[in-house]
């Protein structure tokens, strides 16, 4: 039976407190309860909205905290109930559940979950189980999950709707950036923004959501996909996933967006914005041409001002809109995103920059605030 | 030949400056020049947009001006190059053009039309004719047209593609309301917001365009209208068009937002915002779902600070956006609406709360700034 039913002992990465440091600690991960499963992390990534929320710069978030939510793994051991899952599939955690009972989950107009229940306040949701516990225990203290994945740690537990199984021969090391930021980016451009063949658009910000929003844009057919990045350093990437032109604000002599319309004869057809600050929302609303322009808000920055637009900019015809997971309903979306992956039908490997050993895990995030990498791997 | 080709004197209400009650003047007429079409107004309806603009509180007009743009008339003379239109015939002016050759005009995605120009500031938008001069002169001083219509002279010059030809019998007292605040109202509910059959609409204000709204919202199926105003004297007509609740936000304990969130067990489908204040298009937004939430801003108001929104409020599956003229492509679908009032599919009638002489305009615009009148008819 090994650990099936005990407590496991591991390591993890515990945020004490907001704004300091991670520390790599012993935990206990309890066994499932119902409709949970136990999970083995064998590669986590990371993205900025850990590095935010570790920081506080995100309300509600309750310390301490294991956060983390962009792996793969191996089932451990499943709760009562779990039918879907057994000890040893590949799975990937989600923190987009799909309780498929909810008037969201059973309507095709959305991928949005009622289980999340905080939506003002989305770092806070999901931080304890359905029954109100933690599974994790540190030094004996109760310890915070994360968006019901917390994958910074060797073992997690997740509900059993925030859970995919992938194919068994899937690469964890490469998949693993499918439980947030390609699928996000890849599947704003085309469930969210549905950006139509021969269109042209422009992609804000080109790190792993935006390069993979332009990795989107082009397997939906656009013929021009504008990059927008203040560093040039990420151009040659952005050019080679689909980019035919990259601009640096920092280098230009006008506003971004008057150079786009320039550029595109009135604007373009869909502008997405993975950035999220007040500056980006606002060049992406306006690059948007009269009658169909449509602006897709990917990014959130913490301490943002917000978009403030006017009837005026939006009556000649423009859209604004917002992508949750990149519009995939999540546990039925992200296998067939796996299996497309091993077909070749978009490049995760040019993602990845580096790979680390997660005890490492300081390094990668200062690897990612001095934008050095798109990606680091991180492997227990 | 009676007429055609001469200058014609005719009565014509006239803001000489920004902020000055209109005048009542004797205005001089040009003949038509090529692509042009010379109608003789027969009945012109006023809208809060021309009071706007006489008080200059949009940016941009240029003065002496004559404004009104929803009205009806009967074709007097047409310039060289004019072909489908003939004297005698009725007609609808239309500042929303459909030059039919333009990208916009050319692609089903959008009813804008490229010979808009100044999309930034709409109230200066076709002052001019074509060949960048007015018809209009008084005392010996030329006249800006306003938006290509200038419905508030007995005879107006207007370019054929801001022009529908209605059905010889439409009755010209009613449908003259199809040049603008029905059609808006109306068309935004069916063409922008796209409202479903079953489902749940909030419309904010119940001017002339709100209770078109709610009659765009009922043709198209809602099961659930609920029209807001702080006026509650609005409330039975809107009852009578369809709005199956009214609230008026002045006689309740919480935000108005609040209230259609408990109504509708988490949000409306579809919110349309008439009123364009920020609290208004605040509480749009924040009463539609999560999931698939339509927030449609229809009305401008001038002197707004806008609506700030931030990715959060729209990442949960929320879209905004905005209507021009309802949606219609112009001078195709106004012909149509004309035979479908007198179908009886829609209540023009009920819109209609006055009817005055010309001369009587600043009564007219006393009614309606007074909140005392739907709209008024003025006749010839
Ligand atoms: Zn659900
Ligand atoms: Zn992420
Ligand atoms: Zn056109
Ligand atoms: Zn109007």
């Amino acid at each position: 039976m090994g650990t099936k039913g005990k407590v496991i002992k591991c390591k993890a990465a515990i945020a004490w407190e907001a704004g300091k440091p991670l520390c790599i600690e012993e935990v206990e991960v309890a066994p499932p309860k119902a409709h949970e499963v136990r999970i083995q992390i064998i590669a986590t990534s990371l993205c900025h909205t850990d590095a935010t929320v570790i920081d506080s710069k995100f309300e509600g978030l309750a310390f301490p905290v294991i956060v983390g939510h962009e792996a793969a793994g191996i089932v451990e051991s499943v709760g009562p109930g779990v039918t879907n899952f057994k000890p040893g599939d590949k799975v990937i955690p989600l923190y987009a559940p799909l309780c498929r009972k909810c008037k969201f989950c059973l309507s095709p107009l959305t991928n949005f979950c009622g289980k999340i229940s905080n939506i003002k306040s989305p770092a806070s949701d999901q931080q304890l189980m359905e029954d109100k516990t933690s599974r994790f225990t540190c030094k004996g203290k109760p310890v915070y999950h994360f968006l019901g994945t917390s994958t910074f740690s060797q073992y997690t537990v997740v509900s059993d709707t925030n859970l995919a199984k992938i194919d068994d021969d899937a690469n964890l090391e490469r998949v693993c950036l499918l439980g947030c930021g390609f699928s996000t980016g890849y599947g704003a451009a085309i469930n969210n923004a549905k950006v139509t063949p021969g269109s042209t658009c422009a992609v804000f910000g080109l790190g792993g959501v935006g390069l993979s929003a332009v990795m989107g844009c082009k397997a939906a057919g656009a013929s021009r996909i504008i990059g927008i990045d203040i560093n040039s350093e990420k151009f040659a990437k952005a050019k080679a996933l689909g980019a035919t032109d990259c601009l640096n604000p920092r280098d230009l002599h006008k506003p971004i967006q008057e150079v786009i319309i320039e550029l595109t004869e009135g604007g373009v057809d869909f502008a997405l914005d993975c950035a999220g600050g007040s500056e980006t929302m606002r060049a992406a609303l306006d690059c948007t041409t009269a009658g169909w322009g449509s602006c897709t808000l990917i990014g959130v920055a913490a301490g943002s001002k917000g978009l403030t637009i006017f009837p005026e900019e939006l009556i000649i015809g423009r859209t604004i809109n917002g992508t949750f997971f990149g519009g995939w309903k999540s546990v039925d979306s992200i296998p067939k995103l796996v299996t497309d992956y091993k077909n070749k039908k978009f490049n995760l490997d040019a993602l990845v920059t580096h790979t680390l050993p997660f005890d490492k895990i300081s390094e990668a995030f200062d690897l990612m605030n001095q934008g050095k990498s798109i990606r680091t791997i991180l492997t227990f």
